[in-house]
């Protein structure tokens, strides 16, 4: 696995004054509802329409064909980092979504709490679902008696009910350690260091951690025990600033999002969560960042929930607050989504994604509305969410030609 | 970097007597100047017209999306070498653009003539833009007293104005040379042998070469100086009649595209630029050969001077004198270009590059026109350029089946 494309890509890059903006509608893509439409087709988008009769249009697929994204490899592809080169374990997603500030000296893993019964044995894989508070106190009364392995750093910060992170800083650590969660109940819970993982110097040393932390909670009656998986040391990748000579800044309300960002070196301009307010600080972000990455979480959200109309009117919610972000004229402005998120699927899918590009240099506009089945038949055909940022550089004039 | 799809489509080619012709009109695609539609959309194209309708039409994209080739990688796409895989270096391409013969023996570097001023240091790097014949006067002088490095041959060529091109001959050169071009003026020209190039012993050789230079000129007022970069070491590639099994002729009136095709092994059957003798000795080529490479640059020179009108009337040139070509009745005629030069860009550009196929086994006649948007929706849909030589030799029953 290489990155050929995105090596090619970034070596072309050149810094320039042109402003482009990436405005992120959360899982945006649809399916047709029964008939009725998707809900970019059956919102009114009156905005949105106007900009597409300007614009050129096409799909992403956001990681391969029939892929379906999580939302980590999701806005991977969308900033131009191939999410099949640049994969990232599930102990560093779940650090990016608390805003834990990793660095390439960590190995993070998921926690669950757990209940063992007396026997030793998983009675609760998730201890009674406890409160952020509880898992809160808890924590505390952990941090409070730990003694960390000699030469590394041990956090465990709260996620939410009984999840938690584990990170262990230090040099030389790997995150070749056995996932201790046995995924069934009545069973004890894993060895990290059960062969093939005996040979590894940090899976020794979260199985002393795991044993201090049964000792320490072997008093309480619900999270008595942790249960640890996805362990993952943290990347270090190219920067975003680097890889496209862009000065960047996202504008996200949701710490997944933020998240993502942070791990590409992208510093954080706001943090808002209204259509009205997303735009408003995008286009304000403008003035000192070449690129702004605008986040908009409700499609999504409302997409996972089924909730076809919410899903409409957050769409709607948006286009009504778009012209504040056009009213700064970014010189290209890229609008679609990280993946789709069917209400009739309750989940993240597979299905290409439309995006409008709003740039100069185009071929016509295509429009007339901007949606599943407008872009289909765009100018930008159906290309990797990979491509998207070299095509916005493109267009924004920010590539060197390749060869004399 | 690997040519999977290369080296497998080569495996599968077979010679027969049956003929392609691959017309270039050099920088054909556009964008939408404004929204009166691209140089072929407002093109009077007959003939092509006609064509199109029995023809099937796609897009390509000449090395990959949002790339922005030069006119080298350019045609490497278009001839089935993938450009990325393929690359030149631009020494080279300096040296084919006046069609030096480089062997697989020779390293090759771009020249300027510089002015110094008494201090040693670089005052005008392009020593006053002398004219060709003065450049050619100091060549002679240079040539006539410079002693060659032991085991070496050395050229020294005219390109245009300041501009010349240097070549090593010999056993076991190689290219990591510094480039002595500091790229501004009021500082000395760079060592070709500082630190990381202190290793090579072509280096060492330019060092000498670099420093007799300057003795020998040292009476000039002007050109008393070179610069020199992009070296590079001539490629040793598997020609295009061995990779394809095909019997190839070049039709080109302008030095760059006779070098790119020599570097391919290709012979040069004829050196027209009119639309009218190109299509004309085209027709005469396939008599004495199964392949074609006809090209047209004049489609890239309006493109390049911002000369809209120009370039539609070039093109309505080339559709005047494609009956010529047709009449000899290549059974695969493939006319398209190398990249897009769109005339409000006065540049090459990364948009895709339309392209007309006529040939058997169709699945219907596109059409209704030849440009940008009819190809868009065309039967090949939008490909990489280096997939149009095998769609090419599928179609001429040139390829045999892949697996029994």
């Amino acid at each position: 696995m290489d990155d050929m494309y995105g090596n090619l890509m970034s070596s072309l890059a050149k810094p320039s004054e042109q402003r482009i903006v990436l405005l992120v509608m959360d899982g945006v893509g649809d399916c047709d509802n029964a008939g009725k439409g998707t809900a970019l087709q059956q919102a009114k988008t009156p905005n949105m329409d106007a900009l597409s009769k300007v614009s050129g249009l096409g799909l992403h697929i956001p990681v391969a064909p029939a892929v379906t994204p999580g939302s980590g490899p999701g806005h991977l592809g969308l900033f131009g980092y191939d999410p099949i080169v640049f994969q990232v374990g599930r102990g560093v997603l779940s650090a990016l979504g608390i805003e834990f500030a990793l660095t390439p000296r960590d190995v993070a893993a998921r926690l669950n709490f757990c209940t063992l019964d007396k026997a030793g044995k998983v009675s609760d894989r998730r201890a009674g679902r406890i409160s952020d508070d509880e898992n809160k106190r808890v924590l505390a009364k952990v941090r409070a008696k730990l003694k960390a392995p000699a030469g590394v750093e041990v956090f465990f910060e709260t996620e939410s009910e009984h999840r938690a992170v584990l990170v262990l800083r230090g040099e030389g650590l790997d995150d070749h350690i056995g996932e201790t969660d046995p995924q069934a109940v009545g069973v004890e819970p894993l060895s990290p260091t059960r062969a093939p993982y005996d040979t590894s110097k940090t899976a020794r040393m979260v199985g002393d951690i795991v044993n201090q932390v049964r000792q320490i909670l072997s008093d309480e009656s619900k999270a008595n025990m942790i249960l640890a998986r996805g362990f993952a040391k943290a990347p270090n990748w190219p920067s975003f600033a680097e890889r496209w000579k862009l000065n960047p800044a996202a504008v996200a309300g949701y710490p997944m999002y933020r998240g993502v960002a942070r791990l590409l070196g992208m510093p954080i301009a706001a943090t808002p969560t209204t259509a009205a307010d997303v735009c408003a600080e995008a286009a304000k972000a403008m003035k000192n960042h070449t690129f702004v990455f605008a986040h908009f979480k409700y499609t999504d959200k409302t997409g996972e929930d089924g909730d076809l109309p919410g899903k409409i009117r957050r769409i709607e919610e948006m286009d009504a607050a778009l012209p504040k972000l056009l009213e700064a004229k970014p010189d290209v402005l890229l609008i679609t989504g990280d993946h789709s998120t069917p209400p009739s699927l309750k989940a993240h899918s597979w299905h290409p994604v439309p995006f409008l590009m709003h740039a100069p240099h185009l071929r016509g506009g295509d429009g007339p509305r901007f949606n599943e089945v407008a872009c289909r038949s765009g100018q930008f055909g159906t290309i990797l969410a990979r491509e998207l940022i070299p095509m916005a550089l493109a267009h924004a004039g920010k590539l060197e030609k390749f060869g004399a």
